[in-house]
């Protein structure tokens, strides 16, 4: 079995879809559209959602669990949110199969059992949650009520690619309600905030924050908040997002409260959610030709030792060197895994955990044993170095650290070097063509101008920066005024 | 708002179900059998969980995740498990909602967005995980696989209780693959020993643990082992499976790997799950007509703290206090919740945290501070004492692990004394209708006693007891010889 993948220069496209199988990571499904994350992939998922978790708690969330389907006629009642989720969704309208009686063993619909009002399996959750915060919320006294969940989604997406963009994924989604719209605003920002500073510091990509236009906002959003990631082939990722809802679900399942004057009002919402599309974001951000590289905060194993031997006596002599380095190590709170497989030779070890983006790989031989060494090599830099037993715990732990940040620093370097300004619509193009990424340029505001661009171009507005300078200048395309500049890309 | 429970005595299911509404466990939800699981009791849930997905992972198991909708063509290849499901499961038939040209505003169905196949929503993932694994394995070297998946599943179930049958619910579900019958056989054991160790262990509830009748197997499965417990009305819950299903789904899938001697053969298969009806377990064994009483190793919160102050300078010294013996209890790794809320008197905190079922109570007040000393009660006896605060730590510490002790034994003591042994069929109705409980009779081993026997009485079979003694005896309904007890009950 060739674990060899296809290059990135030869075809990046084909390189994401070789890594994430061979690794270990996903597959397809025979279900359309839908994957299955395999144990290595979810392991890394758990400890992203560990991450998370612990930050949204950390903010005063509390997760709670709503069911999958939403009854058509909630569906249908905020409209816009109705809208944009109607065209790609799966809707359950019977409740029960019988045998076939024109195939035998073969089941069918029972056409007797059709649903009264069909179900739509949850694109988001918005409306089902709404209708139910109804009951939750009578006065100031029950806000904010900041919720969190854990859950699939299916959306029926036409084209899809592992992690993504599935039919199913998993994900988490806070809804929140306030009573006020300082107060709902702050939180949409807080959370885009929380995303941020996960995505940077666990999962090492740099991100920018920015404000989706109002074309690429969430279906029933009075304001996105975003994070903005770039992939290695300078395309844009959204990593992440946080809606500022206004009133509108309020409106449409009439949630009121009592404020502190005794007054009904609206409540004021937000909603906010990462999936399993982070797993895509990882890989492309990190990874190279010999397949996944990880940061060091979300590898499953950040150590693996690999006894290399040919008796058993010399098995059971470096056995007992690598338990002393997995105590020590543990003891720093790493983790390790000691591969002594006996059905795979050392070369398919080192050849799979590099592929798995092992970050650190330690090798004992005989030799090793004489010395008081060990071989320690770095995935992220594909080199390596002989190490002195009595220094590896403090070795290692350093290292980890390192790549963590150099990971990180590279992929800064790599996307600040990829933010281009432009100010004509032929360097902007230009840039599409040859150096690819973001685009800093002037835009006049209008939808009617975004949507032409990408008509021409298939690059987006990725967002409008925040905090990002004010400065005098022409749209790229139109020429009519503008005071910022937004960042367009080409986009997964 | 009153928070006063129908007792147990007057109407017990009601009892129930004002309980786990009115504690904030769950709700019922716009979507028919479909709950919402509240924050409160999400967390417990999410306490088990943890500590269940520990056990798995020490024994071996990796988590993993499958797609949420099974084709129909897969769904009905393990002939079997497909009769048992088909009667009650959701069935995806569109992919698309469209304008209803009839009804402004409203949605329906699009015509021509039919699925060419239908997708049943999983009512269990045998089917659609057999089907991947035929790409996991090829060789002995691939075995065993152990999977394990925490997911949502569906069952069309048409006479619904919060908890206890939901048409969706959360659960776990173990799939391995083995080289031998053997192997499996002892996987489904195992993990049947692992569901009895947590929930005696963490749930403190007592169970039997036992094989199913034929007629109440899991459909798709040679073997059934199961954890049986009983509630405190005298009727038994079934509070965990591990099935042993041969090489069914190996056949269904076609699952075949080389063994050492380089010919193939089927693999050997189990299943096993448990699911949010524990909590219905947990509620209805150990609660009473003051609201929810929680074991401590499962509690959201083991201790509050709540003031008792009439000025601001009373609560600046409380909190002092309080802030300190938190300190103190959270190095045991006891969890305790400060609270200072000011939209609530302490009165209506102490009702809050009883019928929540908080194990223990700290109450601070002005008296207090002044006696070195607070007011510790103790939720499940209900009994209070004035504790120095010199010893407050290992007071708490020591009671939370009495408490949990308390609870097994007492829930231990309830069981056995609901055990009876009878030798005639009038005994055993006299016992359904006067004592309640288990009932251990001897059985012919037919499907048709077993079922004449639950037309009676509506007692069913709830196990085979596991390492039961032998005995010869005679059927209490049929008369024909038999060698061992089986036990009898009404179930949830």
């Amino acid at each position: 079995m060739s674990k060899k993948l296809t290059s990135r220069a030869t075809d990046y496209s084909k390189w994401y879809n070789e890594l994430v199988v061979k690794a270990d990571l996903a597959e397809n499904s025979a279900v359309r559209g839908c994957m299955v994350i395999k144990p290595y992939g979810y392991a890394i998922w758990e400890k992203m959602q560990g991450e998370l978790d612990r930050m949204f708690k950390e903010t005063g969330h509390q997760n709670a669990y709503f069911p999958l389907f939403v009854p058509k006629s909630l569906f249908e009642a905020e409209e816009k949110n109705a809208e944009g989720f109607a065209k790609e969704c799966a809707v359950v309208t019977h409740y029960r199969l019988q045998n076939d009686p024109e195939n035998k063993g073969k089941l069918r619909v029972d056409p007797e059992a059709r649903l009264e009002e069909e179900l739509v399996v949850r694109p988001t959750s918005e409306a089902i949650i709404w209708n139910t915060f109804r009951g939750w919320i009578q006065s100031y006294r029950d806000l904010p009520l900041l919720i969190n969940q854990w859950a699939n989604v299916v959306r029926w997406e036409m084209r899809t690619r592992l992690f993504l963009r599935t039919a199913e994924f998993l994900w988490q989604e806070g809804h929140t309600a306030h009573e006020t719209r300082e107060e709902a605003l702050a939180e949409a920002e807080l959370m885009n905030n929380v995303y941020a500073a996960f995505v940077e510091k666990f999962m090492a990509i740099p991100v920018i924050q920015g404000l989706k236009t109002e074309s690429e906002r969430f279906a029933g959003a009075d304001e996105t908040y975003c994070i903005e990631a770039l992939m290695q082939d300078g395309k844009a990722l959204q990593a992440g997002t946080s809606h500022f809802l206004g009133q509108n679900f309020a409106k449409a399942f009439d949630v009121k409260f009592a404020n502190k004057e005794g007054k009904q009002d609206y409540v004021w919402a937000t909603s906010w959610g990462v999936s399993t599309r982070l797993m895509g974001a990882l890989i492309m951000t990190h990874s190279d030709d010999y397949g996944l590289v990880l940061p060091p905060s979300l590898a499953p194993n950040q150590v693996v030792i690999v006894p290399i031997y040919k008796s058993e006596e010399d098995l059971a002599a470096i056995t007992e060197v690598a338990e002393s380095i997995i105590s020590d190590l543990r003891v720093k709170n790493i983790t390790v895994k000691y591969d002594n497989r006996t059905t795979q030779r050392p070369g398919a070890k080192f050849a799979q955990h590099e592929l798995q983006g092992v970050p650190l790989r330690i090798a004992i031989g005989p030799k090793d044993l004489a010395n008081g060494t060990v071989e320690l090599a770095r995935r992220d830099t594909l080199t390596k170095e002989i190490v002195g037993l009595h220094d590896i715990t403090d070795k290692v732990d350093g290292l980890l650290h390192e790549i963590q940040d150099t990971l990180f620093n590279k992929a800064l370097k790599f996307r600040n070097e990829h933010i281009t300004e432009v100010d004509t619509f032929e360097a902007f193009k230009e840039v599409l063509e040859v150096k690819t990424g973001f685009i800093s340029a002037h835009w006049d505001g209008t939808t009617e101008t975004e949507d032409k661009i990408k008509e021409l171009t298939k690059a987006t507005i990725r967002c409008i920066p925040l905090n990002a300078k004010l400065e005098e200048g022409v749209c790229v395309y139109s020429g009519k005024p503008s005071k910022q500049r937004v960042l367009f890309a080409k986009a997964y």
